[in-house]
């Protein structure tokens, strides 16, 4: 067994933080009701297909910010990043949404196993090359922890829905 | 300006990831009166003060986990981590929890300050020699990305108790 780099241990600790958190919400969505989807995760706060549509669409944009190319549905940030919940706006299904969901996801771990690692540590898109002189932790594999984190809590959130 | 190691720079973003985390949940928790704390984050689910223990005695549990050190608060184990919220044991004030908190977010940030880079790349104290020769990602940083996860997911849960 080949020793790994240290960068190679880095981004295999990273992605694999991405991925077991991934794998936990798809479980949990999966586990829902459609009628528990559609309920409120706390009175008055966001429902369960609003944090899907949500968690997809910022997913997707992560895309773009690391410069893995053009989302697949940039319908849904209007929606569900610039829009809060219950805005009148009319979304897809939550099958379509699950499918959107699912189709993303498999997309990030393709752009994943064929990423380079030194361009990991590159500079993403949100950052200008000035600071990231300075600041040289903000790189693309950093986008992958804050959207993990990201995910974690809202993962916190969706748990509400499933039966006590 | 020095350029930082490929490990120096992986800690740099582990440990800011952590510290924002930190800060927003304190902020939070800070702007929540004792009523809002005293309260449960959806009907029937865990009180914040209940959650502000959990998080403190996990943290608290983290350095023993990463080898720095006794735990500043074994107690609250029992009431946080081994038994669920409403057991009917009697917990600390939420101004002791507070300040519980405090000092062990204190404490870690000491120690976080004074460990060597390599050191955080060595085995923690929940695997085995054997299996970290197989899977040296899960060292003592690995600790510290997954707890800030966990931070994550109820920060997404105390945040229901802020006003709407």
């Amino acid at each position: 067994m080949a020793i790994p780099t240290d960068k190679e241990l880095f981004i295999k600790m990273t992605v694999s933080a991405w991925e077991t958190q991934v794998a936990r919400v798809t479980k949990l969505i999966d586990s829902l009701s459609d009628e528990q989807l559609m309920a409120e995760t706390a009175p008055g706060r966001n429902r369960g297909i609003y944090l899907l549509g949500h968690l997809t669409a910022v997913s997707d944009h992560m895309q773009t910010l690391i410069g893995w190319g053009e989302r697949l549905y940039p319908q849904l940030e209007n929606i569900y990043i610039k829009n809060p919940d219950k805005s009148g706006i009319e979304g897809p299904s939550i099958n379509q949404l699950k499918d959107y969901s699912s189709k993303v996801n498999e997309k990030i771990t393709q752009h994943i196993s064929t990423m380079p690692a030194t361009e990991w540590f590159a500079r993403h898109t949100a950052v200008t090359e000035e600071d990231f002189a300075k600041e040289p932790h903000r790189n693309k594999l950093n986008i992958l922890i804050s959207r993990t984190n990201h995910l974690s809590y809202h993962w916190g959130q969706i748990v509400y829905l499933s039966k006590k």
